[in-house]
C-alpha cells in the first residue's frame, strides 16, 4: 500500500514522535467517511464485509455490531472468528494485532496513541504510539479499555469496566482500574 | 410470542448454557435492523414509541436519547417514567427488569451475558446469562456498568463510572470499581 | 439570546434546583435534532462548523469526530484548538468552560447534572447542576469521565478510564476511580 512508504507512517507505527503527513491525513479522512457510511448498512453480511475491507487483514467469521470505529484501519490485523458488540472504538494509530476467537463487549476501547507529556510538544499535535497485541481466545468485557503498549496473552478474560494499563500473560482473569489479576483461569483438559 | 416457546430461548433466560437458535438469530437481526432505523427518527414521540414497542413492556413516560441499543428487546421490562441519556446499551440476553422512576446517565451499560471461562467452550459461542433487576427510584450515573446477576434495590444511586459487580439493597449510594457503598441514603420523610 | 432571560435557565446555570421550562425544553429539542443531523455530515469542515455553531462559543481549530453530543450547547465555551475523538458526550445542563489546546479521547463524558438524593424530589425531574471548568493544555484520556463541580488546572493529563470526582491543580497526571494524582508533570522549560 502507498501508505507503507510514507515516512510519517513509518514513524507512527514505530513509536517515534510523528506529525500527521498528507498521506496519513488522507487515509484518516477516507476511513472516517467510509465508516460513517458502512456503519449504517443494514444487511449484516454487506456491513461486515465492507468494514472488514478497511482493515489490514481479518479472518473468517468477522462480525461487528454498529457502530464500530477506528482511525486508520491499515494498522489492524485480526484473526478468525472475531466479534465486537455495539460501540467499540480502536484507535489504531499504533499497530493493533488481535488473535483468533476474540470477543469484545459493548463500548470497549483500544487506545494506542500516547500524547507527549510536555504541553508545548502536545500543542504541536506531535504524538507517539505503542502497539496493542491481543492473543487468542481473549474476551474483553463491556466498557473496558486497553492502553498503549499492552500485550494480552491467550485466554485472557478482561472484566467489564477494567482499565488495562500493562501486559498480562496467558490464562488469567483481570479486573479493576488499574486492572490486576483476579485469578488464574487455565483451560480445562 | 413465538420466541417464548423456543427451547434455546428458554435456556437463555433460565441461565443455562445455550447456543443461538434460528428463532433467536432472527429476533436479534430484526432488533438490530429496527434499532438502526428507529434511533434515527427525529420526532421524539415517534422515536420513543417505536423503540418502546420493541421491548417486552414499558410503562408511561418512556424517553431515551439516541442511540439506545439492546439485543433482543423481549427480555426487557421497564416500569413507568424511564429516562436514558445518550448511548445506553442493554445486553438483554438475560432478563432485565427495571422499576419505576429510573434514570440512566450517558453511556450506561447493562450486561447480562456470561461467556464460559473455558476457552474451548467459549469458542463454540455457547454462553450463559444472569438476570439484572433494578428497583424503583434508581439513578445510574453516566459511564457506569452493571454486571450479570446484579439486583439493585429501591432508591439506589450508582455513581458515574461505577462497575457494579454484585447486588446492593435499598437506599444506598454506591461508587467505584468494583462498586461499594459510599453511604446510606434513606429517603426523607 | 432569549434563553438567557429564562428564569429556569438562570436557576439551572446557578446551581439551584430547577425544572425544565418550555424555553429549555425547546432548546433541548432543537439541539437533539440538529446534532442527529450534523453528526452525519461527511464533509469535515461543514460538520465541525455546524456543530461549533451550536455552542455558546468555540475558538479556532475546532475538530470533533462523530458522534459528538451535548444537551443545550449554550452552556459550552471552548478555547482555540480543541479536538474530541469519537463518542464524546457533554451534559451541559451546568456551565462547561474548556481552555485552549485541549484534547479528549474517545468516549469521554463530562457530566454536570446532579439529581437530588431524595427519591421523592428526583421523581419530579427537578435537578441541580455544578459547573465543569477545564484549563489549557488538558488531555483527557479515552473512556474517562468528569463529574459535576470539577475544575482541572492547566496541563492536567487525565488517564484513560479515570473517574474524576474532585478538582485538581495545574501540572498533574491523574488516574483511577476515583481519580488521584499519579505524579507531577511540570512543563519543560
Amino acid at each position: 500500500m502507498e501508505i507503507d512508504n510514507d515516512s510519517a507512517y513509518q514513524q507512527m507505527i514505530n513509536g517515534e514522535l510523528y506529525l500527521e503527513s498528507p498521506i496519513l491525513q488522507r487515509q484518516r479522512r477516507t476511513i472516517r467517511r467510509k465508516l460513517m457510511q458502512y456503519n449504517q448498512i443494514v444487511d449484516n453480511d454487506e456491513r461486515n464485509q465492507s468494514i472488514k475491507g478497511l482493515l489490514r487483514s481479518a479472518g473468517d467469521r468477522f462480525f461487528v455490531e454498529p457502530t464500530f470505529e477506528f482511525s486508520y484501519g491499515v494498522n489492524i490485523t485480526i484473526g478468525d472468528h472475531f466479534y465486537a458488540n455495539h460501540g467499540v472504538t480502536i484507535c489504531d494509530e499504533g499497530l493493533v494485532k488481535i488473535g483468533n476467537d476474540v470477543k469484545f463487549g459493548p463500548k470497549v476501547g483500544l487506545y494506542t496513541p500516547q500524547h507527549p507529556l510536555d504541553p508545548a510538544v502536545r500543542r504541536t499535535e506531535a504524538e507517539r504510539t505503542a502497539p496493542i497485541t491481543i492473543g487468542n481466545d481473549v474476551w474483553v468485557g463491556g466498557s473496558a479499555c486497553i492502553l498503549p503498549g499492552v500485550t494480552l496473552g491467550n485466554n485472557v478474560i478482561v472484566g467489564a469496566g477494567a482499565v488495562v494499563t500493562h501486559s498480562f500473560p496467558d490464562n488469567v482473569i483481570i479486573v479493576g482500574n488499574p486492572a490486576r489479576v483476579l485469578k488464574a483461569n487455565p483451560p480445562k483438559d
